[in-house]
C-alpha cells in the first residue's frame, strides 16, 4: 500500500482565511475538510470541495468541537452520545457538498481536541466508529491508541497517520499545541524519514516509540507548508519506488 | 391526493426546549426538522428523527438562517450562493440522521425569514431548487409566490401549504410574527375550512385571496397546538372522505 | 448578617424562554444574570435587569462558558487568561445594562461547569478574583473549596452559597447535573434547615460535610421553583428573626 | 480641530488573525475595537486594548451585527430595541477591558452592515445615540446621513469620517464591499487630498458630493495598509501644519 499525504483544509471562517490550502492541493493525495463547528462555514466547504476535486484530490470529513473561538483545540466534556451526534451532523453536512459534486466521502478524521480525546477514550471512539460504519469509510488516526484499538475491534478500516510537525507523548498520543517544535525542513524531513523507514519517532520525553505510517499529515497553516509538502511528496514517492 | 398536516419540529436548542413536539406527533403526517442554524442542535435532531419514525411520521428538512438568537426570524441579506450553501449544509446534516435510521428525506421546507425571503425572490428560490433537485424531494411552500413559480419552472415537485395561524399579505406571502392573530380553535377551524373547501382566505388587508391547500401547517409552539392539531386532523380526514 | 436567597436568571436564549424568573423575583434578594455566553442574549439581559430593579432585587453577573448548546454545563479546557478575559467580557457587558438603569453591580457568580472548574482550581479562580477586584464586588461561591481559598487569600469579599437542589461531593464541590435528587419540598426544606442551623449536609457518598450558608441558591427552572422559593423565604426570614 | 486617523482593529476571531493591526498602531490616532459579535473574541479584545495603549492610541468601540461568518457585513433586520441592546452589550464588554487598563472609552463607531443601516435609518440611529449618551462619548460616522442628523439633533458629539478605500453613493452613504476600487497609493492619496482640501469626493455614479473630514478611516486588512497609513499620516500632519 502506498503512503499518502493528507492535510486539514477549509479551516477558514467566513472572511477569515486560514492556511495555504490552494498551494498544498498540488502535493497532497487527500484532504480533511472542516465541517462548520471548529471552522469551515458552508460556503468555505463548497469552495474547498470544488478546489479539491479540480486538483484530483480525495475528500474526507474533519469534524471538530463546537468552539470556533478556540478552533476546536480546547477539550470539551461531551458524552459519547453528544459526540456521535456532533460527528454525524458534520459528516452529513459535508456529504451534501460531495454529493452535489458527484464525489464520494473518502474518510473521517476528527479534529484537534476531539482527535486527542478520542485517542485516549475507547468509549468516545465508539461514536466515531458508528458514523464511519454508517458511511462505510475508514478513519484516519493514531496507531497504538484508542483510535486504532476501537476501529480494529469494530472492523472499521483504519489508516495510521504520522505528524511531522507535532510532538508525541510516550503513549503515542500527540500534543496539539504546535509552538514547541521548530518546523525547519531538515528537522521535519529527518523525522518523517525515521518514521517511514524505521517506524520510530522520539517522544517529547526522549523515549523512542513505535509509529506506523500509512499517511503523513501536513498542517496547512505552517508558514512553509508548501515547501514541507513538496519535500514530503518527493520522499513518499521515492519510498513507494523503493518498496 | 390527500391533504397532509405538517409541523416544524426539533426547534429546541440544547436544554432550551420548544413547542409541543411529542404531543403533535400523534396528529401530523410529516414534520420539518430544524437543522442547527436557527435552532436544533445535533442531539435534538437525532432525538427528533427517532421520535418521528416511532410515530410513523415522514421527515423533511427545515433549514433556517444562521441566527439562533433571532430564531431565524430576522431577514439577513445573503447572496443566492450563500443561501444554496447554507441550505445544502443543513439538509446534508439532517440526511446523516435519517440515513442512520434508515429513513428517506421526505421534503425541504425553509424556515422563518428565509421562507419569507424565498417567497419574494425568484433568484434566491433557485438555490433551494438546486438542493431539492439534488435530493429528488419536493419543496413545501406558498402557492402563487416565488416558491411555486420557480419550483414549477424548474420541474421541482411543489406542495402548497396553508397556514392556519399566520396572517397573509395580498400577494399570498405570510407575516411571520404571530402575535397579531388570536388562535382560538373556532377561528382557526373556520379559516382552515374556508381554505380547504373554497381555496380562499382573507388577507390582513381584508382582501379575499386564492390559496391552494395540499398541506396544512401547525406551529408546535402554539399554546393549544395539540388541540388545534386534533381538530385539523379530523377536518382533513373528513375532507379526504368527502372528496 | 442576614442570609439571602439568590437565583440564576435571564437564562433565556432569544425566543427560547427558561425558568420561572418572573415568579421568583417576588422571593429572592439578589439574582445572577446570564451574560450571553451559556445563555442570555442582549435583549434578555436588558429585560431581566429592568424586571429585577422593578422588584427591588439586587443584580450580580453570572458569566459562563461559551457553549450555548451545552448551556455552559460541559467543562472546557480554558487557560487562566482565557477565563479572565471571558469573565471580564461578560461582566462588562452586564454593567452596560446596569449603568443604563442606574444600578450597581452587586456580585459575580460564575455559572455551571465554569463554577465547578473554579471550585477545583486555584489558578483559574485567580482570574475571577482579578475581575471581582476590578469591580470591587464579592464573589458568590462554595465554602471550603478553591472559591473561598483564593478569595480569602486575595482579600476579595466572599459569600458562601448553599444549594438546596444539588448533590455535594465529599470535598464540598457540587454535582451540576440535577437529575439525581428528587426536589420535593419536604426534602429541600429539611436539607436547607440542616445547613442553616447545623452547618452540615450529607454528601452523595453519605458523608456529613461542613457547609456555610450566607446565601441559598434556588434554580429558576425547578418545576416548583416558586413554591420552593416561598418556603425558603419564610425559613430564612424566621432564621433571621431567631438569630 | 486636528484631523485624526482611525482604524478598525481586533477583528481577529480566535486563531484566525485579521489585518495589519500591529503595523498600523504606529500611524493612527484612535482605533475602533471589535466587540465579539462580528469578530473579536474576549482575548483578542484584551490583547488589542493593551497594544493600543502601549502605542499611545485612544480606543473606541466597534460594535457589529451578530454574524461572525458574514463578518457583520450582511444586513439583518433588527428592531431599534434589539440594536440598542446589542450595541450596549458590546460597548459594555469593551469598557471592562478599558477599565482594567485604566483607559477611558473614546468613542463608538458601528461596524459594517450595521454602520450602513444606521446611515439610512434615523429610528435605528436613535439606539446608538442612547448608548453614546450613556457613556458620554462621540459617535464616528458619515456626515450628511442619518448618522449625523440624529447625533446633531440629540446633542451627541459627532465626528465625521471619510473613507479613502470605499466607494460612495450619491447620498453620502458608503458601499461596504471593497472589491470595486483599486487601492493604489496614488488613487487613495488623491482621493484623501480632495476630501481634505475641498470637502468633495466623486460618488460611484460620478457625482461630486460634499464630505466633511474630521477623521480618516484606514482599513487594517488592505494589503498595503501600513503604506497607506504612512502616507495619510504625513498628509494629515502637513494639513494640520497649514491650517
Amino acid at each position: 500500500m502506498s503512503i499518502t499525504l493528507n492535510s486539514d483544509m477549509g479551516e477558514a471562517f467566513g472572511i477569515h482565511t486560514f492556511g495555504n490550502d490552494t498551494a498544498l492541493l498540488d502535493y497532497v493525495d487527500t484532504i480533511n475538510v472542516a465541517c462548520g463547528m471548529h471552522s469551515g462555514d458552508p460556503s468555505t466547504m463548497a469552495h474547498t470541495v470544488t478546489a479539491a476535486l479540480d486538483a484530483n484530490v480525495t475528500i474526507g470529513a474533519h469534524p471538530g468541537l463546537p468552539d470556533p473561538v478556540g478552533f476546536g483545540r480546547r477539550e470539551m466534556m461531551l458524552t459519547a452520545n453528544e459526540i456521535r451526534d456532533l460527528i454525524r451532523y458534520q459528516v452529513g453536512a459535508l456529504t451534501a457538498f460531495l454529493d452535489a459534486a458527484g464525489a464520494p466521502l473518502h474518510h473521517i478524521k476528527p479534529h484537534g481536541a476531539l482527535y486527542g480525546m478520542l485517542s485516549r477514550s475507547e468509549e468516545l471512539m465508539e461514536s466515531v466508529c458508528d458514523v464511519a460504519e454508517q458511511y462505510g469509510v475508514p478513519i484516519l488516526g493514531l496507531p497504538h491508541t484508542a483510535h486504532q484499538r476501537v476501529a480494529d475491534r469494530r472492523g472499521v478500516e483504519f489508516v495510521a497517520e504520522f505528524y511531522v510537525d507535532l510532538d508525541y507523548n510516550d503513549d503515542g498520543t500527540i500534543i496539539v499545541n504546535r509552538t514547541a517544535t521548530p518546523h525547519d525542513l531538515v528537522h521535519i524531513e529527518a523525522k518523517a524519514r525515521r518514521a517511514l523507514v524505521d517506524g520510530k519517532t522520539i517522544s517529547i520525553h526522549g523515549t523512542e516509540i513505535d509509529v506506523t505510517v500509512e499517511s503523513l499529515c501536513i498542517h496547512s497553516d505552517l508558514r512553509n507548508a508548501p515547501d514541507v509538502a513538496a519535500r514530503l511528496r518527493t520522499m513518499v514517492d521515492q519510498h513507494a519506488g523503493i518498496t
